[in-house]
């Protein structure tokens, strides 16, 4: 090889090339990119990721990120309604839409179908908690329609039968702009079984 | 705002949202997956960038990165061939083709076709001294076919004339897979310029 091939270069493509959605590739022209804009990206980026990598860790309550040296926020105030989402992805989506402007339980996963394995990473218990602690009158289950999420929101359901909250999940049915044509049959069903009165107005 | 909205979090969205071919949701899955892989991820590219920071300078006489701590590479061997570039990213595909081994002199830009704009940031003093100062048999220059990348060429030509190196370019014509129907004017004058006899063996 004769150009140069610094290593810390070719290891932060490496790594680079490992993050969801890129390759070899588009890891070298972000890598460029950060070395022409060594002080605006460079060493922005790299200040950022040690400040998160210090200062951000996930509350063990709720399962949202929060700063080390702050209160989480879920247990700061009194609310009362709780939306049950798999990660935090899904939280972002839909803290993004505005549909929802509540408080979140990130459950980090759910349950697997089958009993074989066990995920004690979950954060089940603490959301019983927090719905008891305080005067929740809401939990809205925003787990994913696969048989997993649909398994995880069962069991929420169960472990919560005893208390007087309410508990809701998210529709099911026609996505909007979904052609009749191409829904699988499950997506069909629920349609069908959760059809509504049109309204005449 | 319900979910926390960690301020560093949030600035790290921002920053990676702003590389090449990233935007807003790709920068969030890309923050998830660092977040997710603390020390196997976020720990490592926080160093290797602050590595590449703090120890990846670009060589002030080849253009090429170094290590602060080592000397470049155009300063330790004597070469004979010296391949020059516009950018790093040009060189690294040269590299990757395997098509030449030798060494490179990276510009870094062109110079403007007008001569309104002065580009002084450019390493092409430097690439007169190297051919000067070594034993220097071929100057393969390797800009692109654009205005200003063979404008740039004309120049170094003209600047070396006065030495002995052998100066030669890049050929141009029909690339590989290249259907004639869909050739630009340019291409298909430079091919039949260009055309050479037909091998028979």
């Amino acid at each position: 090889m004769t150009s140069n091939n610094v290593k810390a270069v070719d290891d932060l493509v490496k790594i680079i090339s490992k993050l969801p959605g890129l390759g070899p590739k588009s890891a070298k022209r972000i890598v460029l990119k950060l070395i022409n804009n060594r002080e605006e990206l460079l060493k922005n980026l790299t200040n950022t990721l040690a400040e998160v990598y210090k200062n951000v860790v996930r509350c063990k309550n709720c399962g949202n990120l929060k700063s080390t040296n702050s209160n989480c926020i879920c247990a700061s105030k009194k609310y009362e309604q709780i939306c049950v989402v798999e990660n935090i992805a899904d939280m972002w989506v839909i803290e993004s839409s505005g549909v929802y402007k509540g408080h979140y339980h990130i459950l980090g996963g759910t349950l697997p179908a089958l009993e074989s394995k066990k995920n004690d990473g979950l954060l089940l218990s603490s959301l019983i908690n927090r719905v008891k602690k305080n005067s929740v009158k809401e939990v809205i289950l925003a787990t994913s329609a696969t048989i997993e999420g649909q398994t995880t929101a069962h069991y929420i359901q169960d472990s919560l039968k005893d208390s007087k909250v309410k508990i809701s999940k998210l529709a099911q049915g026609l996505p909007v702009g979904g052609e009749i044509e191409f829904l699988d049959d499950g997506t069909l069903f629920s349609a069908f079984k959760n059809r509504g009165p049109v309204s005449t107005d």
